[in-house]
This record gives structure tokens, C-alpha cells and sequence, in this order.
């Protein structure tokens, strides 16, 4: 029964994709505020209205995020009845906007949380399903919107409260892949590593960046272990929303002991890409598993089409805490999955 | 680079575990109500204490979890460290049971989200790391608990309000199995179905097994067409929690043009088995992703190593609404998905 056994680990803690699937479509959304910053060329779609001319802000997500999918479905040339399977997620509570989505797409869906490391986690999820031959071609995606999440989260919207200097504003932004093995492209995915739960401590919610940068650092230390390579290998190592103190730690982190040696050279965070400090008063930088998702579906993958990136490491970061678990006195456990793709 | 591409489809929506991955552990924990009803002498542990003595119900439901995958790994003879993996969720908003226990573990962890077809989920999605090669073994698992899902979809605890005839029982239970490549069991997954997201247009949330039966239905039907198996062709086709009305609706359907012929005769459903309907006031039954989790991990697997049942398809069925959507007047769509395992 065993007799076809197949091996695809590399170290301890990675695999590889050892048939590259392809990248073979993207589709990215954003808000006003995300279109007024410097990521705005690279967006398919920056919305006019947040609001999407929808009832309520839930809905306005689900409608963002089902506008992304269909970028990528169009950008891959396949419809809807292509897709083998979609797994996303979004930050809402039981998933909302991305279940109401799949609903009305009608594709086969795995419903994914990671909090914002859903993007990375639906790739290197989708990638096995694709590369192992389980799927000819999946989507994979995530969303946040400020405004759900702010409600959820944190305040009523209408309250307008004062936010820390260490805070982080969510982005209105979902990003959407088609993976495939039916057509070939550029972009192709070679290798992946789950990543493990990391806890610092940190008990202020408002300091999600320090909470999430050691799994980010686990986890990048990890995948380059076991591929025996280092930071420099890459043309970039891009985490998903530490922001900018979170940036800051890693980059500390990395330099301390020499332990991933000249990481600064080719690293960023979508956080702290997203917007422009000098005239967007949004703190810490970006947070949201759409501002990972957005940046890799837009500026990442067509910088990788046209050659300018050959390798890049995807780390999408989450802090894995809801009000509930901070409020019963819990910290913020971190954790960060890597995925690296590849111009070929 | 792409010449080792395989395809493991067959027919339209199912694909096969080709090195048909084993079952080596199952771990399974009831609550005090659960362990009153006729599931009782099949689960590892029965809770004395439904709050396990922890300060909140939500610490008492991830620890309760924990217990469960301890379990598992203790009766396949692995530690956590030989797991590269875990995959599993449960229904706190953002998977608070499954992120603290994953964080206590240390195992890489990959949060999933499908109500209360997260068990399957799991298995499908486990079950695919395993057999192509991408982890050794995995954990996967699902876990639910009455007091925590009460306060945080219905009313408060405190409240006791009556509750409808057609509405269900969260139960308190967590289930978990390893699958591996690394040792053989009797128990094999052999082939999974994605389930697409179906949506009857309930409205009312004290109806979940009316609004999750078409899914179930549609899933049981693409994996039995798919295979080109008839119902008879099974021991046992198990749905997760559609309770006494979904189960009724479900074998109606079935019957309607005799679509899945003689399903009744080999069919049940966990949320109609959990509880003693003459001793137990549960109204519709049993509900929550630990519902199936533990009966899966309970029951079926220990009836599967004795031989007993010799082929089931298994079928989580979730509910994907929030009290958002409701309250937002979103009707509640279903879904399931199907692994097939076998006794070798």
C-alpha cells in the first residue's frame, strides 16, 4: 500500500514543492487610505468607497476580498469552474467575509485561520495541495478591512479614541493567488516552513509588532537552516505586518550574534511598506493579514514577472489573540509561516 | 522543473491518498454530560470537571484539547517532537482553544477554520502533508465545549434560557488523530472530497442541521459519484452534527428520486448519536466540531482497529455563520467535507 512513498522534507522543519507549481494569476485590492500611500501603483483596484456600496462593513470585506479572487481568476484566464478549491481567510470572527465569499463563488473552500499569517499559510497549504497533485489549481488569499476589524477588536468606529504610538493600523486590503499546475508562469513556489507558535509575553495589544517578531525570526532562521542558506541567497525576505518596531526588533534580533547576517540588506515588512509615515498618521505602520496578502498579490508578484525579484522568502506574521484571551490575562503568541518563490 | 508532476484526481471533486497514510493515534475527551450519554465507554476521558480547574471555560476547552492530542501521540508511541505538524481549530472566535494549546505544544501549527466540519478538514488536509511526502506525521483534530460556544454565539450562561425544539447541544468534547507515513495501522485514508459551500436560505440559528444537511448531501454525493460507489459500497457513512432534523432531512433527500439509495441503512450522524434523547434534553441533538472530533477519534477508530468497520466516509458538516451575519440578516450557508478511510 505504501509502496509510492515520497519524501519531500529538507531539514528539520521545511519541504519542498518539488514539482513548482506556478503563480499563475494575482489579484490585489485596497482601500482609499492604502491607495494614497506608496503601494498604490501596484494595487489592482484601489477602491474609491471603503464601504464598497455595501449594508455594513462585514459585507463591504466580502465583497473586497470576492473582488480580489476574481483579479487573480481573470489574470490566470480561468473561471471559476477551474478552481479545485479556494482556502483563505480574513480576521473576522468565524471567518465571515471569506465564508460568504466562497459562498458565492460556489469553489470548494478550506477555511484558514492564521490571524495575519493566513497569506503565507494558504499558499504553502494551496502549494501542497497543487504540487502533490491532490489539486490542478487552488486560489489562496486573505483580507482585513480597518473598519471591521476596529470594531471587533478594538472600538466602536464612532468613537474615535486615541490610538499608542506603538499601534498599528489595519489595512483595508485583500490579495488573491491562482496556483496551478495546468499552465506554467514565471512565478513558481519551491520550498516551505510551517511555522511553530513563539510567545515573548508581550501583554499589550497594542504592541503587536514585538509580539510577533521572534516567530518571524524562528521561522526565517528555520527556513534558511535547512536549506542551508542565508539571508543574502535571497533578493528579498519580506515578513507581513511586524510594522515598524517590529521591523526594528527583527533586524536586532538578526544582527545580534550575527545569527542571520546581513538580513537588513534585502529585508522589509509589508507593515511598514504599506503606508508613508511622513503624511499618513498610522503609527507603527500596517497591520491585517491584507496588507501582507495585498503586497505579495500586487507589487511582489509583478516585480517577480518582470524579473526583478528571482527569489523571494514570504513570511506572513500573526499574533494569535482574540479579546477574549486578552482579556482573561493571556499574552499575544506569535507565529510566521515561509514560503519561498522563485523567478524561473 | 515540473517533470514530476502526478495527478491523484478522480472525477470531478475527489482526489485519492495514493500511499493511503495511517491512522496511528486517536485520542478522544467527552465532557460530564457527554460521558452520561451512549458514546460514554468510548472516549479516553470523561471530564468530572467540566472546567478541568482552570480559571475560564475558554482555558478549560484548549486544555481540554490538549488532553486529546496528548492522547493521541501517547497511543502512537510519538512525541511532540516527531509531529511536524499540527492542524486543527475550533469555534472561539479567532481559534483561541487551538492557538494556546498549539503554543503550549511547540508544534508547528497550521489553524483551521470550518465550524463544526473542522474535523474533517483537519483529516483532508493532514492527510494530504503526509501522503505527499511534505510532513511524516501529523496531528490533526477538532475541539467544541458547551459553556464556551453558549456565551459566545447565544446568551449568556447565567441566563438559562429556553431554547427551542430544533435547536442543539454544544458538546464538550475534543477530538485527535495522528496520521503518518513513519508506521502502518489498520486505519488508512484513502480518498477526500472538498465540500463546496451550499446555502438553503435558513435563517434561523436554532436550525443548523436543516441549513448544513444540502452540503452534506451535495459532498456524499460527489464522493460516492466520483468513486463510482454506491451508499451500500460503505460500512458506515458518518455525517458530523446535523442532529435529529438534519439527520431526517438528509436520509429524506436521499431518498427523494432515490438519489443515494439505501443511505439509511448504513448512515448516522454524531450529533444524533452523542446523547440519550429519553434521558437527555438535548432537543435536536449534539453540535460543535467536537462533536465529530471525538466520536471520529473515539468510537470509529477504535471500532475500525477491531475490524468491525471495515470502510467509512467520514463527514464534518459546519455551519459557516457568525452572530454577525446573522444579525446583519445573512441566511446560514453549509458545508462538509468527505475523507474515506479503511480498515487494511
Amino acid at each position: 500500500m505504501s509502496g509510492n512513498k515520497i519524501c519531500r522534507r529538507v531539514g528539520e522543519r521545511t519541504f519542498e514543492y518539488s514539482g513548482r507549481p506556478s503563480v499563475t494569476g494575482a489579484g490585489s485590492v485596497a482601500g482609499e487610505m492604502e491607495g494614497q500611500g506608496p503601494q498604490a501603483e501596484w494595487f489592482d483596484v484601489v477602491l474609491k468607497d471603503d464601504r464598497m456600496g455595501q449594508e455594513t462593513w462585514e459585507k463591504a470585506e466580502s465583497k473586497m476580498f470576492q473582488t480580489a479572487v476574481e483579479y487573480a481568476m481573470r489574470d490566470a484566464g480561468i473561471s471559476r469552474r477551474d478552481a479545485d478549491a479556494i482556502l483563505c481567510g480574513d480576521l473576522l470572527n468565524q471567518l465571515m467575509a471569506s465564508s460568504f465569499m466562497a459562498r458565492n463563488l460556489a469553489i470548494p473552500f478550506l477555511g484558514i485561520y492564521g490571524a495575519c499569517s493566513t497569506m503565507t499559510e494558504s499558499m504553502l497549504l494551496g502549494g501542497t495541495l497543487v504540487d502533490g497533485g491532490y489539486c490542478r489549481t487552488v486560489i489562496t488569499g486573505a483580507s482585513s478591512h480597518f473598519s471591521t476589524a476596529e470594531r471587533q477588536f478594538r472600538m466602536p468606529l464612532e468613537h474615535g479614541n486615541q490610538r499608542a504610538l506603538s499601534a498599528q493600523w489595519t489595512a483595508t486590503a485583500a490579495g488573491a493567488l491562482v496556483i496551478s499546475s495546468e499552465h506554467d508562469s514565471h512565478i513558481r513556489l519551491t520550498h516551505a516552513t510551517i511555522g511553530r507558535v513563539v510567545d515573548p509575553g508581550i501583554m499589550d495589544s497594542n504592541c503587536m509588532g514585538a509580539a510577533m517578531a521572534p516567530a518571524a525570526f524562528h521561522t526565517i532562521r528555520n527556513h534558511l537552516k535547512d536549506l542551508g542558506r542565508q539571508p543574502l541567497d535571497y533578493d528579498l525576505i519580506l515578513t507581513g505586518d511586524l510594522g515598524n518596531i517590529g521591523k526594528r526588533i527583527l533586524v536586532d534580533f538578526s544582527e545580534t550574534g550575527s545569527k542571520l547576517p546581513y538580513l537588513r540588506e534585502v529585508y522589509d515588512d509589508c507593515g511598514a511598506m504599506m503606508y508613508d509615515a511622513s503624511r499618513q498618521d498610522v503609527h507603527s505602520g500596517g497591520s491585517g493579514c491584507g496588507c501582507s496578502g495585498s503586497i505579495i498579490a500586487g507589487r511582489i508578484c509583478k516585480e517577480m514577472r518582470e524579473g526583478k525579484i528571482k527569489r523571494a522568502m514570504l513570511v506572513s506574521t500573526g499574533a494569535l489573540m482574540s479579546t477574549i484571551s486578552s482579556q482573561q490575562g493571556e499574552s499575544i503568541p506569535g507565529i510566521a509561516h515561509a514560503v519561498t518563490v522563485e523567478y524561473v
